[in-house]
């Protein structure tokens, strides 16, 4: 019950991201809506079909685009009035990035998959949504550029791969490896952590 | 047959709008056809991967990608002379629209999908092809920028799901669910239907 | 053994494609380990999803990852020493265009896909992680705009199918496909073959 809500919240807050996209895109009330969609579901699609659940859970469970559909649209109307909860959304995107990478690698283990695809489809599960959100419009995904984004939710999908390896309750795996994936990528945001970049450029 | 025909239709009408892409942004002939294959065939190819359907259908039936190389190959040495056919081949893209969203969410139930995941494969299907077109030319998606594009689909899709549940013939519901779609779509271009923008850009 | 061998020298280059191709972007390490490892693997995961293998090999199997992340690390810190490689590189990545084209039409064979299939599923394979690559640093794919790139693909693909249809032995069907597509792919490099470009543009 309380999983179930935080995987709500999750969709929410990525289906806010991709909305806000769209309307720094300029574009219209559907198209925002479509970006919305793709950011808040695009994740679990990408790993239902890696998993090979056809068709993915958001085709058939009509509570996750409707629910993402409903952030979309309160970011399309009262978005000027967002200005003060910027800092906020950035730590309910951390929330969403542990969440989504310790529950697909806990999703993923329960279909059989092997530990490391788990911790791998976890990843992906996490950063899916906002890649496909980037490619659609047109942007370098901000996985490849953000500091320190892919990491915690690398971090996250391996606490509940080796919690589950050592037979820990399920429940604790999630709620620590998602306090630790969103802890890690709050404090690199805070302390301002960044990987180097190729110090020369190549000719 | 008359269905099949149709089918053949769709796949020439998009497989063009990726052809006429393709040469716009200056492509060899080689990289045209595979923007070609990619808009006639992409569609189909989604709704397949949605739906487990391995290999999907147009890599099984050579017909489907010969017609789609046809049409490109067609586009790349006449587009000169398409300059009269523009409207019209606007009028055989809503039809083309409208037959895929109907198709696919026909062919989603006859493979056990529920009606909600029927009705959002079924517009994927009829969108697919081009959003994989203008991600490959690297443009923000037509459908994200065009007026009332993905609204018939959806239109046209629920109209065939809610057609078979309450149990009509099935080949009267494709040519409703079509009309339906494709004369939404018409009308929206006649009179240049469009949603809001939002009103406030974002700082 | 010997397969298996050239298969890790085609992830090798296509990942080291893709390492360099975000070097020249100004990614961080981890966005250019990200773009690697998407180029390196990506063909074979997209081989995967259309042959229903679920979760794709590369997700299962950690060899693979670790061979192309090895390669994304190592482009990273010495790619200004690699000028004077830069042309080995073309020749590396034609082998592993031939090999990849090869390798996946033979394992679409093995799991049941028709001859049609398995020749467009060849030519996928060795082209998707390229593709994938391009269009995550929001550039139009290679694949459209170099000269002669995919037919060799298809080429080495079709001989395989060809060959297996004919009853020869699978290996030697390998290294002659193999051979045939990277001889026209080098061919064309060094003949500097191109398909023409439409004479006119459209209005």
């Amino acid at each position: 019950m309380f999983l179930a809500l935080l995987t709500y919240v999750g969709i929410v807050v990525f289906a806010a991201s991709g909305a806000l996209a769209g309307v720094r895109r300029r574009l219209e009330l559907f198209g925002v809506c479509v970006v919305g969609l793709t950011a808040g579901l695009g994740g679990g699609i990408v790993r239902d079909l890696l998993l090979g659940v056809t068709p993915p859970v958001s085709f058939d469970r009509w509570t996750n685009a409707t629910v993402a559909l409903g952030a979309s649209l309160l970011v399309f109307y009262v978005h000027p009035h967002l200005g003060r909860l910027r800092g906020v959304i950035g730590v309910y995107d951390a929330v969403g990035l542990g969440l989504f990478a310790t529950t697909s690698a806990s999703y993923a283990l329960d279909l059989g998959a092997s530990h490391f695809a788990a911790v791998l489809i976890g990843a992906v599960g996490a950063v899916g949504g906002g890649v496909l959100r980037d490619v659609l419009v047109n942007e370098v995904p901000l996985l490849l550029r953000r500091d320190l984004y892919a990491v915690p939710a690398l971090l996250g999908a391996l606490v509940v791969v080796v919690w589950a390896a050592l037979g820990g309750p399920g429940d604790l795996g999630l709620l620590v490896g998602t306090v630790a994936a969103t802890g890690l990528r709050l404090l690199g945001m805070w302390r301002d952590w960044n990987f180097p970049v190729s110090a020369v450029e190549p000719t």
